[in-house]
C-alpha cells in the first residue's frame, strides 16, 4: 500500500499542470466568450483548434486509452490517467484539448474494444486525431432510462440494413458542428431475455431520417458548443455492419465503457470540487466583513476542513477503483466502480454549492466558474445512471457477499 | 392557536387558485417561449399585461399592500396575504401579473411608508397602477456586501443636488425594458457611526451617467424579461428631494422592507416547494422501472415523506412569523423573521433538489420547471444577506434573551 | 390562524411552569440519585409520591385525557393540552408527576375509550388515582415489529379463559415494583385476514405463568425505576372479559392510542429539545476558548440559530396536529401525525447531540440531562414504529391523493 | 500508488482475524457478563488474563510501537498496524488482549520517546509486559479543555518536589484495579508564552493527596472495567525526576503522542463501523417485514450502499494519514491527520446509527454491540479536541497554504 503517485505520474502531471497554467486558464474565460460571441454558438471556436495542436505536440493526447488499446493512445493505466483527468476537470472546456472529453473517450474505447476492423478505420482513427466528434445516444424521455431495459428505440433487421426508430434525449455532443456520428442503443429483439433486447449501432449524424430536434438545457445552461441534443430518428436506414460486436449485445457494450467512463467522470469532478475549494481559500482572504477577513471565521474555517475531507476521500476512493480496475479489471472491481459513482458527484455538488455561498453573488453569476461546475456536477448525479440505482446495486452485492462470509 | 386560515383567507385562495388553473397554468411554458423568442429579451410580451389588466379586473392586484398603507394596496394582513404568495409561487413568472412582482413590491413598501408626496406621486402611482417597473441598487461587486455596512457608493451632497458614484450588481429588474427607477443605496456620511452612514436615494434609470452594463447570470439564468443588472454610477447627478426619508437612515429604510419582503420570497419559494413535491407525486405514479412504477419503491416513498414534511413545516414558521409581524411588529418578530430567511430557501433547495433527481434528466431540463426554480431558490440563500448572517443575528439574540431568563 | 396560545393555555402553562421552577427542577438531579441509590432501583422513590400529591392538590393532575372522557381527566383538548406536555418534558421523570406518563397515559385512553365498566374500575380508576402503574406488552424480539402484523404472541380461546404464549421485550413500565396490568397485542386468530388477526387483552403482572425476565438497555440507560421489560408469558391464563374491545379488534385499539401517543411523545421532545438549547445558550457565555467565550464563535451561533429553528418548526408541525386531531380527528389528520412522528424525534436527535458537541466531555456525562435525553429521543425514532414505517405511509398517501386531485 | 496491503500486513491481519475468530467472538458477550456480575466492576476479568497470554504466545502483542521504539513493541509501521487496529476495533475490549489499548498505548509511546531511563524501567517495561495499566488525566472540569492552553492544574517546583494541584476527569484507565500510573499535564509556569506554560509528570495513583472521586459516565455507559474517572490532586508531592522531557514541555509530549493514537482511534472506529455493516447486511436477509426481507426494500439497499461508502473513503483516508506519517512525519502529515479525526468519529457515529434504526429495538438494546460502540464512537468526537478544534486547524492551514501556491 502506497499513497504516493508514481514517478511516472508525477511527472505527467507536472507537464499537464505547466500545460494549464501556459495556455488553459490564461484564456480560460475568454474561450467562453468566443462560444457565446460565435454566430453559431455550436460552432468550436479556433482557439480549441490551436490549443489541442499544442497538446499534441507535447504528447498530451489521448491519455485514457490504457496500454492493452497500443497503438492507439497513451497507454497509460486507470491510476495513471486518473490524476490527469482531475486536473483537467479543473477547467470545464479542457478536456478536449487533450482529445480526451466525453462521450468521445467512451466511444474511442468501444470502438478500439469491440469495433470490427472497417468501424475502426472509418470512425476510431479520425476520433484518435480529433478530426471529428461523436455522440451516445442512450437516454429516452419517454421510458425511465434509469432502468436500461426500458430503452424502446427500434433497431429492426431489414435482411439488407437495419430500420432504427425512436427518440433519444441528452445525447451529449450532437449538437455541435463537428459531430459526425452516433452510437445508438436500441432493441433488436423485444422478445428476447431482459438483458440481450438491447443492441448498439453506428449511426451517421447526416443519414437521412435522424433530425436533431433542439438542444437540451442541463440546469440552466445549454453546454455550448458540444450541448445535449435530442435526437429523432424516423426510419433511418443503416448499412448491417454497423452493428457493434453483435445482436444483443448492447448491454456488454456499454458495460465496458462504463466502468472508465466513472472513473473519468469522478477525477474530474474531483478536478471541479477542487478548484472550487483553491478559488474559496482565496477569496476568504480577501473579503473583510464584519471586520475581519472571512477566513478567520469559525464557520467559515469549518467549511473549508470540510470541503477538503470531502474530498480527499472520494480522491481516494476513486483512486483505489482505478488501481483495482487496473488490477482486477471491471467485474471485480464493481463494488468500488458503483461507489465512486454514489459519492464523487454528490461531493462535487456539496463542495461547490458551499463555495458558491461563500462566494455570495460572484458564486451564482457567470464571472465565477462555480454554477456551471455545479450544473454539470448536479447532471451528473443522474447520468449513467442515478446515485439510486447504483446504491441499489452495491446494497444488493454487500448482502449477498456477507452472506457467502 | 388554530391552524386553519380565515374564511377570508380560504375565500382569497379559492379565488386565486382558480385564475392559476384558468390564466396562469395553461400559459405557463408558452410566456417562457414568448421570452425567448422575442427580438428583446428584455421586453415583457405583450401576454403579460393582458393578463395583468384581467387579474386587475377581479381585484387580484396589490396583494401585498397591508391594511396601514390603504387606500393603496388590498389591505390585506401579512397572515392574510402569505397563502396568496405561496400560490403566486408555484409560477416563477406570475406574481407580476397580480402587480405582487419583487423588487417592486418592496419598493412600493418603501414609497408608501418613507416617501414624500412628490416622491409618491411621480412613483408610487404607476408603480401601483402596474404602468411601470422599478429596481433596487444595494449589492456591490466589490464588497462582502453580506455585511451592509461596507457598501461603498458614494452619495455625495453637493449643494443643489447629490453626486453618486458606484457600482452595483444583481440590481434585479434593472434589466426590463419598463423599468423606470432606481432606489440606490450609499453612503452620505463615510464617517458617521456604523449605521448612520447610508443613505437611500431614488434615481431614474435614465439619469446622465448611469450604464446598465450587463445582464448577471444566477445559477446558470438570466430571468429574462427582469433580469439582474450591473449598473455602473459615474458622476450621477439627482435632486436632493429625491433622498428617502433623510441623509443617514439607509438602514432604517432597508429594515422597514425586510420583513414583509422575506415573508414574500419564504412565501413563493414554498409554493416553488409544493409545486414541485406535487409534480413529483405526479410523475412517481407513472414512471416504471425495475417492474414497478417508482411510487411503489420504499425510497421514493420516504423522499416524498420528507419534502412534505420539510415543506409543512416552513410554511407554519412562515406563517407565524406574518402572524406575529402583523400582531407584534418587525422587531419584536425579529427571530422568526431571521429563522424563516434561514430555513425557506434552504428547504426549498433540498425539496426541488430531491424532486429534479427524481424526475431523472427532464428535471435537468427546460421542460419542466424544477431547475430553474431551483436556481431561484438557490439565490434567496444570497439575497437579502446570505443564510450565515441570519443565523449569526438569531444565534446573538438567542444567547442575550437567555442570558435574560 | 393564530400561533399565540389561548388564554387558558397560557395560564396552564404559567401554572405548571411555576410548578415546575418551584418542586422540579431544584430536586431534579436528587431524584435520579434517589433512583441509583436505592436498594432495589426499580422501586419509585418516596419522593415522587410526595410531588405527586403537590401536583393533584394544585389540580395538575391527568391533563392528558381530553373532555370526551370526563369526569376522567382534565378535559383539555391536545392543542391545549401539548404545550403543558413540551413543559413536563423539559425533565425526563416529571411527566409522572402528574399522572401523565407513558405507557400509562395511552392505556389510560384506551381504558376509556374501549374499556368495559368492569375493566374501568378494575384498572383505570386506581391508574387515574396514580395508585398503581401500568404496561403495554407489543414488541417482540423474535419478529420485525414494524410490521405490526408480524407481531406472533398467540392468545387462544379455550373456552372459559384465554391461553396466552410468547415473549415480549421492551415493555415499558414492566420493570417498575408498582406495575399492577400488562395489556398485552398478540393474535386471537392467525387465519383472520391480515389485520383481523391482532386483539388486545387485559394481563394482572403477577398471572402464573408470566416471567419478568429482564430489564431491557435503551441506549446505555436502564431508564430506572420504570424500565422496558421482557416478558415471557408461558401458558397464561386469564378470564375472557380481560378482552378489549373485541376478538380481531388490536389494531383497532392500537390505533385509539396512537394519535394523542405520538403527540405526547413529540411535545414531550420538544421539551427536551428546547431544554438542550436553553442550557447550551448559558453554556456558550460561560466558557472561554481560545481567547473569548464560545458565544462569540460563528459557528456557535449557527448552531444555536439551526437549533432554534428546528425545534420551532417541529413545535409548530405538533401543534398543528394537536389543533386538527381536535378538529377532524385521527384519520382525517393522519398525514400530519405520520409527519410528526417522522419530524420530532429525529430533530431532537439532532439537536441534542449538537448540544453534547458544545457542551464538551460534560455533554456526555451524567452532569448534564443530555446523553440521557439523547438516549430517550433515540429509542422513540423506533418506538410507536420506526421512522420508515411512518415514511412508507406518508408517501403513499400524498401520492394518491395528488392522484385525485 | 497501490491500493493493496502488502504481503506482511496480509500475513499480520489473516493470524489476528484467526485469533479473533477463535478466541474473541466466542466470548465477546461473556466477557461484558463477567464485568457486570464481578463483585467490583473495575476488576478486570481472569478471562482477559488468559487472552493475553494467548496472544503474547502468537507474536500478537503491543503492535502499535513502530521500529524506532525497537526492541520495545512489535516494530510495525503506522501503516503496516492500522489495519490490525481496525480488526481489534471489531471488539470493543479486544485490543487489551493484544496489549493494544488506549490510553496505554499513547502513554507508551510517550515513555518510549520521551522518558528517562529510570522512567522506562520503572513504568515503560511492566506497561509492555500488561503487568500493569496507566491513565492520561488531561482534560479538566472546569474549563474548556478543547482549548488545551486553558488546563490549569498546578504543578509548582518546591525544590525537593513538585506539588501538584487540581481536578481533571475522563481520565480514561483510572478506574481500574490494576491502574497504577497517571501521566498529568498541567501548568508549570503560568507567566511562560502560552505553549511553553504545560508540562507533563508521573503520578502514581497511590500517591497521597491523589483522590479518584467518580467514575464519570460516557453516554450512558460506565465503561467497565476500565472507566473514565474524576480525578483530584491536593497537595500531592512527587520526585523531580517524574517530569517527563522537561518544564514547559508539555505540549510538545502531548504532540508526540497524537498523531499515531489518532489513527489508532480512527482505525478501531472503522472496525466498529464496518462490524456494524456487516452485522446490518445479516440481519436485513433474517428480517421479514411487509411480505419480503428488509434486504429487497430500495431504502435499505440505500443505506447499506451508503454506511459501505462512507467506511470505505474513511479508511483510505486514515491509511494514507498512517502512510504520510511513516514517511514524512506527523508534522508534514498535520493536515491528514486532522482531517481523519475530523471525519472517522464522525462516520463511525452516522453508519452505527443506520445500523442502529435497521435492527430495531434490538439496536438498543445490551444484545447487541450497537448502542455500546456509538457510544464510544460519540464520545471520540469530543476526546483528543473536539471536530472544531481540528476543523478551526485545518482551515487555517487550507488558506495559508493556498496563499502560498
Amino acid at each position: 500500500m502506497n499513497f504516493d503517485h508514481s514517478e511516472k505520474s508525477l511527472a505527467l502531471m507536472e507537464k499537464l499542470n505547466k500545460f494549464m497554467q501556459e495556455e488553459i486558464y490564461p484564456v480560460e474565460s475568454e474561450y467562453h466568450d468566443l462560444v457565446a460571441s460565435n454566430s453559431n454558438t455550436w460552432e468550436t471556436p479556433a482557439l480549441m483548434h490551436s490549443l489541442k495542436e499544442k497538446a499534441r505536440e507535447q504528447g498530451l493526447w489521448n491519455l485514457f486509452l490504457p496500454e492493452e488499446y497500443l497503438p492507439y493512445g497513451a497507454g497509460l493505466t486507470n491510476l495513471e490517467y486518473a490524476p490527469l483527468c482531475e486536473i483537467m476537470g479543473r477547467v470545464l472546456w479542457s478536456s478536449e484539448v487533450f482529445n480526451c472529453s466525453a462521450p468521445d473517450t467512451g466511444n474511442m474505447e468501444v470502438l478500439a474494444k469491440y469495433g470490427s476492423d472497417a468501424q475502426k478505420q472509418e470512425y476510431l482513427v479520425p476520433l484518435l486525431e480529433g478530426q471529428i466528434r461523436s455522440a451516445f445516444a442512450m437516454t429516452e424521455p419517454e421510458v425511465a432510462s434509469s432502468d436500461a431495459t426500458n430503452i424502446a428505440t427500434s433497431i429492426v433487421d431489414k435482411g439488407d440494413y437495419y430500420l432504427i426508430n425512436g427518440r433519444k434525449w441528452y445525447t451529449s455532443g450532437a449538437m455541435n458542428n463537428n459531430c459526425k456520428i452516433l452510437i445508438v442503443m436500441g432493441k433488436t429483439d423485444p422478445q428476447a431475455p431482459r438483458h440481450s433486447q438491447q443492441s448498439q449501432i453506428l449511426v451517421p449524424i447526416d443519414t437521412a431520417g435522424v433530425t436533431v430536434v433542439r438542444p437540451m438545457s442541463a440546469m440552466g445552461y445549454l453546454d455550448e458548443p458540444i450541448g445535449h441534443a435530442e435526437v429523432l430518428f424516423e426510419d433511418v436506414k443503416v448499412p448491417k455492419t454497423n452493428l457493434i460486436l453483435g445482436e444483443g449485445r448492447g448491454f456488454e457494450v456499454a458495460q465496458g465503457r462504463l466502468g472508465p467512463g466513472r472513473i473519468h467522470h469522478c477525477m474530474r469532478l474531483i478536478g471541479c470540487a477542487q478548484r472550487a475549494l483553491d478559488l474559496t481559500c482565496e477569496r476568504v482572504e480577501q473579503r473583510i466583513a464584519f471586520g475581519q477577513p472571512l477566513s478567520k471565521q469559525q464557520s467559515v474555517r469549518e467549511s473549508i476542513a470540510q470541503m477538503y475531507c470531502k474530498i480527499e476521500q472520494a480522491r481516494l476512493l476513486t483512486l483505489k477503483a482505478a488501481d483495482h480496475m487496473d488490477k482486477y479489471g471491471n467485474k471485480v472491481a464493481k463494488n468500488i466502480i458503483a461507489a465512486i459513482k454514489i459519492v464523487a458527484p454528490k461531493m462535487a455538488c456539496e463542495v461547490i454549492d458551499e463555495a458558491i455561498q461563500i462566494h455570495g453573488a460572484a458564486g451564482t453569476s457567470q464571472d465565477t466558474i462555480l454554477s456551471a461546475t455545479l450544473a454539470y456536477a448536479r447532471t451528473i448525479r443522474l447520468a449513467d445512471g442515478p446515485d439510486q440505482v447504483h446504491m441499489m446495486q452495491l446494497g444488493k452485492n454487500l448482502v449477498v457477499q456477507q452472506q457467502g462470509k
